[in-house]
């Protein structure tokens, strides 16, 4: 394996439109909520570990997981796990970890990734991720996997390429330059990018090699430049975590999207070899998931459903549950908090854990 | 009060089609399944403490909730509280008290009354049984309260008069001679039993003097007489549960439907001047309660209802429970079990039940 590739391991998201299953206590990313015997963090270790040396790879997250991360990978060395004291975005987390990768490697080329989507290949995964990493030790750019869309998902960034000379220029399966970056759009706009085939996902897997990245930081982030740079002396050392804790209250809060992907000139896009999906709710799960011959996608023991399709049911602590004639909808239990709600609804999930969190307080989000 | 009056409340029941609400461990009638404060049993209680003397007043239950009943009545007597060492439906439970009471009163004057039913205007049942209690104490007659039916309900026996002489003779509010007692009717049956206008639906509430109650077993259940009248001068004394346990096991098991009422020539019914419910199932339990402006019957303190209809929602240890979109289902937790099903299928949790029992054990019922 080369030496110079690293791998950055974001874990700090609390998936709250996965509420009840994932909490703020046990996030998605620690939940083996695909029901394969591991964790999907554990599941993106494992991935990586083929791609990069296994001391090459790190993993960001709050403090507050700092155990869950130790129980759940106890091959990863403590220099390798970065905590976060407080979320500040992608922006300062991605900085953090490949400033610190910097004073130890300059020559570094970084794959920086989510630790809880779903990757259906993992063979395909291994050949985009090495055929960026390969195109991005020699140019100074931005690499960002790219997802050829099936639908008009409103829920996702787009990636426009430049389509003039292509009659279908999403099929081209080589690294392009990027035109635009664009947040989650409203439908309308969602289905116009998927009809003039210049769109794809932004899939949230990023690959540099440092010396861009800090480049790119420099011009589009100065202020989160400075911070980091400031530590090029300290990180590695014992007082990493001390100088961390101070400047991360000074950091800017923002997405690498909109602080630096969107304005940088220099953004490439690879198309995925792999069925990607971000699980970002109860019904990209479902679609990923394996389904009974009702349409049930059903995870917990002591589940029984009657006359009921399409659903997803997730039972994690009842001690039974009996769901008789319901269509399309989601079922969730965990540790004694349920909900119910239509499948097409599940947008407001994220809603409803907000009203739960302002009115009843942090123990039950 | 009338010393001669006598109530015997019927408490053995295990009140299935509540699940999972209502367990074989604390089954309906002790359960304050209408939120008023009071247990069904303690609201029965309430209701004969003012028609009998209190010492008057008899529970009949499985031994499994004295304790239960110790509690909810504290004030209730030892010698009052009888207990079935097994269940054998009510011929044999209602010939215990009876017997049981004419030991001690001969002319006992005796109202039998189940303890989970939902009863709508004190006045008028007060009114409606001191009539019954008046006409029992000097005829020999089996008297029964009759319910004017208002829907062709499957689920109740009914009750059948001569209406020959009458256009509306479920009008005329006076006590009257019984024609048939009628199982429970297939929807076809009940439907032409609405029409006819000569059923009531039969209440399962008996008013009877002990002598007349005596002469009825005589005649048609002369097994259950000969058992119970050889206790005559054991009830009330020490021995008294040694020899019902050693009797309950020799019993046939058979209601006071099949095994009296559809026999006897002598049987009467009295217009109930109260409305009424057996709060059998979820559906009744929804019938007789305060619904929320979008029709919905809530129970539990952290249920949150949106776009929701008609849905009687019941959770008694959830920590949280959410619905989102659900238009007249049942949904009911507790003890860590869910059920959610079309209030339209409620005929079905008695089955369902029946198969947890089954794959499960009797842990979960």
């Amino acid at each position: 394996m080369n030496t110079n590739n690293y791998c950055v391991i974001m874990a700090g998201g609390i998936g709250s439109r996965f509420w009840p299953r994932s909490r703020t206590a046990c996030p998605k990313q620690f939940l083996d909520i695909l029901g394969t015997g591991r964790t999907l963090l554990q599941q993106t270790w494992d991935r990586f570990s083929q791609i990069c040396p296994k001391k090459n790879i790190y993993i960001v997250s709050g403090t507050q997981y700092k155990d869950l991360i130790k129980q759940q990978l106890p091959e990863v060395a403590e220099n390798n796990v970065l905590l976060e004291p407080m979320r500040r975005n992608t922006a300062p987390c991605i900085a953090y970890a490949c400033y610190k990768i910097m004073a130890r490697n300059p020559l570094a080329n970084i794959v920086v990734s989510p630790s809880d989507h779903y990757i259906g290949d993992l063979t395909g995964f291994i050949k985009t991720i090495e055929k960026g990493l390969e195109f991005t030790a020699t140019n100074n750019s931005l690499l960002t996997i790219g997802i050829k869309p099936t639908r008009p998902e409103t829920g996702y960034g787009y990636i426009q390429i430049d389509g003039s000379n292509n009659e279908n220029p999403l099929e081209i399966n080589q690294i392009t330059k990027v035109k635009t970056f664009t947040e989650k759009p409203i439908l309308e706009m969602a289905k116009t990018f998927l009809e003039t085939k210049e769109f794809f996902w932004n899939s949230g897997i990023f690959i540099w090699n440092v010396q861009s990245l800090v480049m790119a930081m420099k011009a589009h982030q100065p202020d989160i430049d400075i911070l980091f740079s400031a530590g090029k002396d300290i990180y590695n050392t014992p007082k990493e975590t001390e100088f961390i804790n101070k400047i991360y209250s000074e950091c800017t809060s923002i997405s690498i999207d909109n602080g630096i992907m969107e304005c940088a000139p220099n953004v490439y896009v690879i198309p995925a070899q792999f069925p990607w999906s971000d699980l970002g709710t109860w019904g990209s799960l479902y679609e990923n998931s394996t389904k009974d011959i009702n349409g049930n996608v059903i995870a917990g023991t002591k589940v029984f459903a009657e006359n009921t399709n399409g659903c997803i049911i997730s039972s994690s602590d009842a001690k039974l549950m009996i769901v008789n004639g319901l269509k399309d909808y989601i079922v969730a239990e965990a540790d004694g908090m349920i909900l119910i709600i239509p499948k097409k609804d599940e947008q407001s999930i994220k809603n409803i854990v907000n009203e739960v969190k302002i009115n009843l307080g942090n123990d039950y989000v």
